[in-house]
């Protein structure tokens, strides 16, 4: 933090202590008042001075009168002067109104809470650079200690940059046209910023325009903010204006790091004040941040960095990573059998949902270069831990179905980590028991049987029980009003017509094929065949943004984006689980849903989907 | 929650998405866009469609002209129609402004973010039952949804009850009259269900009284409250209401739970909310309402209960419990050596610095009749885990200066754990390791000299260094104008003098022993010498309070209570540390504040203490 002006770091506030949840604290905070205040009843009973009390016995009980050497009292309230014990109510006989009997004595202070016996006045209740919890506030009003000197909260100006960018609020009953791209890093710092305990201010959106960025930044140091964040233009290209700008209004400090994401890092100073320069991809935003952004807030709070706690796990795939560089991948969890599974999540710093799907943060260090299957390692976690003991993993073919699977499951308290890596990578799961449960629609082209000889063949070690997911609707989907009129598989091979495909061991690749086989067609003759695409989903966007005329998958995909359907087979969609994780509580509740009229009523309403057998056990044929 | 009306539980609400943050969607989010919205430029250079740049070679480059087949695109960008990938500006060479060789060709879609690379319109985005967080903001306004569903938050109507009570804000500027006790136990719970995500609010004060009781609970049920928390008057005693009003608007469900603290919990039904009676002792208030409220909030919210991590940890002492009632300690956590240490806090239910003292909860389960020490225990942690890394356990002799030392020591990171034992109890800690330092003034009768005569007697195998401390004033403590006219050691065996002791072990009573065998006074002839207390503060509170004339202790506690002081002897207190500890970068850091200018200021400042050798390594005496 050279050069930094300390003494322009957050000054201190006084605030009610009513209103200190999760402030720190700038000082030390000292009782005001001891507790108790005063000698306190911690029973209800009769106060009495102990020495009057002596000798009584079961054998020879002594007897008290009200108002002249016993009085009453409740707990919590003041023993009377005089008096320095109290006899708990249950332990009195009485013999009329105003006198009892009691058969045992009472030694001085018991049931008493003498003055001062939590702390005493002038006594330090909080250190400084405390956070301040909800005990505390019971203990800072209890000592009398009304308001508390707090750290005042660092104040963040995040100035988003970019001629591209539009406001998410001027969305909202609107689509953006093309090319505008929705701005949403800086109310995600916004977020990191206050569960740091900062204040984010957004400013307007800025566009590359060296002169607006230079006023946008130079008014954020001129006013009183503690730090100023540049979100985009801090890598090298034509429009990346920031780091020239903060050379001219101050010091570079940093430019570049040796991370990824977030590698277009910017640390500077200018007035005496952090100024960062932050990627515009999504992931680098974040990563950037979360290293170099919220340490200085907490640095200028008081505070430790908060750690992520971290769980060790294996990793389910071998990962590759680059020297020299220190890597982030963002991983899901589960266990499986004993074991916490890792499996890395798409590396693309621009895919949000990598974060948002992510369980856990997995850092390779610069001087490795990768990570092999199986190898331990440890993960930074972004949920409770709990929450992986509860996360059900499926791997295998993507069907829309899973995710409302998912959000049924997750009102039994039930996570579900799908991934989407096709029917045969499913079975690959199972056999490194790395999943929970595959899911697969594999045709066998002799016996017209679905995942029965592929679990033979590929699972010849575990055994497995199959349950019936859907029937679903396998067809071509073409842009809306069909303009290339693609009716049937020997369409596939017309030179306009380009196609994309589904990756190998997919089961709709396989489905394909087997009808390409029928209709004697020559792969090789179809322009695009080696176009591959791992979800139905993304085929129909294939198609939808012209990448391809026509692509195979479910009737859903095509809904979803407005795409023409023309149906070539139905088929059938299994849950394949081995006998081992049927016991699983999370397996067993699936299975229930599967079978459930809630379930049922939600696929139906998809379309293109069959349920009268879902959830049913699947008999191996002979 | 049987007979609870889950028809009654908190709805939903649509809020805007930036301002979410940890709210709980009550509906699956599903993208009103894609991302990307368009093919993107994912480097800046120039936008081709690829077959033009096939056979481009080292030896055969190709020339493409701008605005003819290549178009300049930067990061972000949409890339035109009719291109699908783009030349990274790195592997340009421009022959002149309008046109340019490469060397290698591209393939379709390199450096491109297709369309629905991350997500595609129509898909989930997050599922139900799902707090929100920061990225989660970044994918749903990617995503173009900028409302969202949530869960409205439970409200909690919390009545404080009590005649005994006063308002906190009613102290700001006097002090409680005797008997009143502030009420802040309504505080503490609105801080713990506002970190579960409701909205707590507080009635005004109602004084013990049954009508009056009775209909606060009745508005709250007839308001839009989820939830109605009586405060205090959850016990049988005279003046305890809740049970029996409950009773008679509703049904009573529990009365009395087998844990401790936070027996007195009630928990009913009225018109269909939950209802609960908490108890008055403030850490049985927070138990109570942690075990049995807080579950109730997150199932409102429909998100699991949020677990404590827990840590192992061995328990620094012998821990007993009674049979057939879970018990909740404090404790205490520090790592020494490679070890991590749970020492417990005071039981007392009433102490509501047991909780802001503590690292952690240590649950004795109800078949379970204590811990023996040195037994391996799981400890639900109240702080970071590194925390507990960070953290320098000081047990021994009590003295002021430790608090101000603890303050000194957190801006540096480190966190102090001190147990007020007495010197003898601190040294038994070094000989357990369950202490990084011991502090210590004990006079040897014989030499006159401190610490090191006990150091050999009781540490024979632990090597050690002493490092001075302060040297400090030892006194009388005596009410303001010394009523008695305590003047020396004789006074203390008058007819008309109580004396309060310190604790066997403590450095304080060796002294005084020391001073009456040198005056020849027999101690057995002193009111009082049996009267133990652990700490300075506490002698002071108890002469203070009038429950002893007078006592042995430093100036700064006699100070700090508005007490007379006089003196009768300098004292050197000393802090001892094992030399395996001497490396520890806290031990290093607290031998360096001893000695900085700051801390002999701040110390000095305190009346009573000498400085000029804080922090000097004693030499052991031959």
């Amino acid at each position: 933090m050279r050069r930094l002006d300390r003494s322009s770091f957050p000054g201190s506030e006084r605030i009610p202590t009513v209103e200190s949840l999760d402030r720190i604290t700038s000082d030390p905070v000292y009782a005001r008042l001891s507790s108790p205040g005063f000698h306190m009843a911690a029973m209800d009973g009769f106060a009495v001075e102990a020495s009057n009390t002596f000798g009584a016995g079961p054998d020879s009980p002594l007897s008290l009168t009200v108002g002249r050497n016993a009085w009453a009292v409740n707990t919590g309230r003041p023993i009377p002067g005089g008096t320095n014990s109290v006899i708990m109510i249950e332990h009195v006989n009485f013999l009329d109104d105003d006198s009892f009997e009691i058969e045992k004595a009472v030694v001085p202070w018991q049931n008493v809470r003498r003055v001062g016996e939590d702390f005493v006045r002038s006594e330090m209740i909080l250190a400084s650079h405390h956070r301040i919890t909800p005990y505390d506030i019971g203990a800072l009003l209890c000592g009398g200690a009304t308001g508390v000197n707090v750290v005042r909260k660092p104040k963040i100006l995040l100035i988003p940059t970019g001629s591209e960018l539009i406001s998410a609020s001027s969305l909202e009953n609107s689509v953006p046209k093309h090319g505008d791209t929705i701005e949403f890093n800086t109310h995600l710092l916004s977020g990191l910023i206050s569960r740091t305990g900062g204040i984010a201010v957004r400013s307007e959106i800025v566009p590359d325009d060296y002169e607006q960025i230079k006023q946008a930044l130079t008014a954020g140091i001129e006013a009183d903010y503690d730090m100023v964040v540049v979100n985009a233009g801090s890598s090298a290209g034509t429009e990346d204006y920031t780091a020239a700008i903060i050379s001219e209004l101050g010091e570079i400090l940093v430019h570049g790091v040796a991370m990824m994401p977030g590698k277009p890092t910017i640390l500077g100073i200018v007035g005496g004040k952090p100024v960062m320069g932050s990627p515009g991809y999504p992931v680098s935003a974040v990563f950037s941040f979360e290293i170099f952004g919220l340490p200085v807030i907490a640095e200028m709070l008081g505070v430790p960095s908060s750690a992520r706690q971290t769980m060790a796990a294996y990793s389910a795939r071998k990962i590759s990573s680059k020297l020299g560089r220190e890597e982030f991948f963002r991983v899901k969890l589960g266990k499986v059998g004993e074991r916490i599974v890792a499996a890395p999540l798409p590396r693309g710093a621009g895919s949000i949902t990598t974060l948002t799907r992510a369980d856990g943060i997995l850092r390779i260090p610069s001087n490795a270069e990768g990570i092999e299957q199986g190898a331990m390692v440890q993960v930074e976690l972004l949920n409770q831990p709990q929450q992986v003991e509860d996360t059900l993993v499926i791997i295998g073919s993507h069907d829309l179905t899973i995710d409302c699977l998912a959000d049924e499951l997750v009102k039994h308290g039930i996570y579900v980590s799908s991934s989407h890596v096709g029917s045969l990578g499913g079975l690959l799961a199972l056999r490194d028991d790395t999943a929970h449960i595959a899911t697969s629609h594999l045709l066998d082209e002799e016996s017209g049987i679905y995942n029965w000889s592929y679990v033979k063949k590929f699972l010849p070690e575990v055994p497995v029980e199959i349950f019936h997911g859907v029937m679903r609707e396998q067809g071509f989907m073409v842009k809306k009003g069909n303009p290339k009129g693609i009716k049937d598989f020997q369409d596939l091979v017309r030179d306009d017509v380009t196609f994309v495909n589904r990756q190998k061991g997919a089961g709709t690749r396989v489905l394909l094929d087997y009808y390409l086989k029928k209709s004697g067609i020559d792969a090789s003759k179809i322009k695009g065949y080696d176009m591959e695409e791992y979800t139905h989903t993304s085929v129909a966007v294939a198609v939808l943004s012209g990448v391809a005329v026509v692509g195979m998958g479910v009737l859903a995909a095509a809904r979803a984006l407005g795409l023409d359907f023309i149906p070539v087979a139905t088929e059938q969609y299994d849950f394949i689980v081995p006998r081992k994780n049927l016991g699983d509580w999370k397996v067993v509740k699936l299975l229930d849903i599967l079978k459930s009229q809630i379930y049922r009523d939600r696929i139906s309403s998809l379309g293109g989907y069959g349920v009268e057998r879902s959830g049913e056990r699947l008999v191996e044929p002979k």
